[in-house]
């Protein structure tokens, strides 16, 4: 298939290095500014060095890309909250030209869905966002095949950096402060850490994961979840749980149509209990108990795995 | 779509039920000696009466429903291995109508599998066998939308009854004998367990995905897996890993091309240490660390979960 990458961040630079070994050819790559374009594809890795010579992508215009030749456009600009923009605006290109939209940017499909699913029902592309829940984990694909109808309730550790920072209190009996300086040199944390350690991360993926359970009968927003994070939790609490066999983590969940993340109180052999970076997703489902699946939640491989699925899905 | 399932079993009943809360038809229904059909669908409900009552589905034979008018064929006859007759011949039959086959029946994927691919790529119709790996566990779907030539090995607890007959060794402090009664009186184990015990369904399924991750490249059978089951493990080689924060479980892997089933010692937290009847499967993928799969392995409606998702991916 020819890709079209809107966005060449930590994402969008890993699905155009991933792209050409499963068999497509990356005719367009954007940053915010610029686009390099190419019908016959591009030489990836000479474009990436240009990006990281001249701090521009290309010559071209991302305007030029979104009216370029391409079969799916994988949309992985930082996600936006409110009005999702400007990915709203590079879906809406995509499905007016009946191309097929591949997300990693969760804003339009946590903050617009109904939108979203209309402009597609308008168009004869299609959309898939595997990549903005669970990463690497095929969430949203199970979810897909086993029927939304049959799935009663969904759990998980979703956010990797928020993970990291407790088990790293649990296991070491360090204060959040401390281990969060740690994450941030270690690249787990961002310098500004609040989308993850605030819960609006888990939130997010919670918030797609509940539209997708709703199939229409509902629509959600980040506004719809309840929502606490981890910000100074007490090394104390950390070691009041351990004394019972116990941790704490960061869950998101979706019970009863609401959604609510947290820090959570769990027995220490709870599947919940993944460390450092790793997440795990829990279904309910109807007929089957408990499936779960795990892995890596984050980062531009884990994401672009899920994004060269869901390509694949569209084939 | 129009359901024809072949074998009324656990797992034929349960895809007979399941089927119409799916928004299927049960067009036709058999058992070893006869069929129920009906072209604009069964009331599963009273077929199923039945052969309670009377042991026979029905008044029509099993070459009456192969001949009938369906979309799916679901094969759900007793695994056989060698020649996995009937299920071959069944497969083969609806294949020569041009007709999509839906797989629990382990016996053609794991001995005949080139055969099938080859029946199968004679045909308009389309195969798939999810349910034939890991219950309701999402394990050949995961391995096609990642790409098997993307997925580097395969390890995992395929079989509830072993896993189930270890854990209770290793929390009770049992011997073998004793909990492969209670395991029996339970129904988690046959009255002739030894297709669970000697490793034998596990290294099935093993050789299954094996077939899947090899593209055509090399073809497996069962006697191409090193198996080796749990008879007689001994209560104090449970205890004596447990000494050391370790426990026995029946590991099954695919690493370096190799098929390996045996009794395994591995540490306590690790995610393999599922507890009763819980299957897990994980992949080592090339880009993305790895990815896990955990869940109900087996039983009627496990199992007719996946057939159900499996429809939902030819519609």
């Amino acid at each position: 298939m020819k890709l079209a990458i809107i966005g060449a961040g930590t994402v969008g630079t890993s699905v155009a290095e991933m792209a050409v070994t499963y068999g497509h050819t990356v005719t367009a790559l954007t940053d915010s500014t610029s686009a390099s374009i190419d019908s016959d594809g591009l030489d990836v890795e000479a474009t990436l060095s240009q990006k990281r010579d001249t701090n521009e992508i290309g010559t071209d215009s991302v305007e030029d890309a979104l009216a370029s030749e391409y079969d799916v456009l994988v949309e992985a600009t930082p996600t936006t909250l409110d009005t999702a923009q400007p990915a709203y605006d590079h879906i809406r290109a995509a499905f007016e030209r009946d191309r097929d939209v591949v997300l990693a940017n969760k804003g339009p499909v946590a903050q617009r869905y109904a939108d979203v699913r209309a402009l597609e029902r308008e168009s004869e592309g299609e959309l898939r966002f595997e990549a903005t829940v669970g990463g690497a984990m095929p969430v949203l694909s199970t979810i897909e095949d086993y029927g939304p109808e049959h799935v009663t309730a969904l759990r998980g550790v979703l956010n990797g950096t928020a993970n990291f920072i407790l088990s790293r209190m649990a296991a070491e009996g360090l204060d959040y402060e401390h281990v969060l300086v740690e994450a941030q040199d270690l690249g787990v944390a961002e310098a500004d850490p609040s989308f993850d350690v605030e819960g609006t991360d888990t939130a997010l993926k919670c918030v797609i994961a509940a539209n997708v359970l709703a199939q229409g009968e509902r629509e959600y927003t980040l506004d719809d979840a309840s929502v606490d994070g981890i910000v100074g939790t007490s090394g104390s609490a950390l070691s009041l749980a351990n004394a019972d066999g116990r941790t704490v983590r960061l869950v998101g969940e979706i019970v009863d149509d609401e959604i609510r993340v947290g820090p959570r109180i769990i027995p220490q052999q709870s599947p919940l209990v993944v460390s450092g970076t790793e997440n795990i997703v829990q279904l309910a489902t109807e007929n089957a108990g408990l499936l779960s699946v795990s892995g890596h939640g984050a980062g531009g491989s884990a994401t672009a795995i899920s994004i060269m699925a869901d390509i694949r899905r569209l084939e």
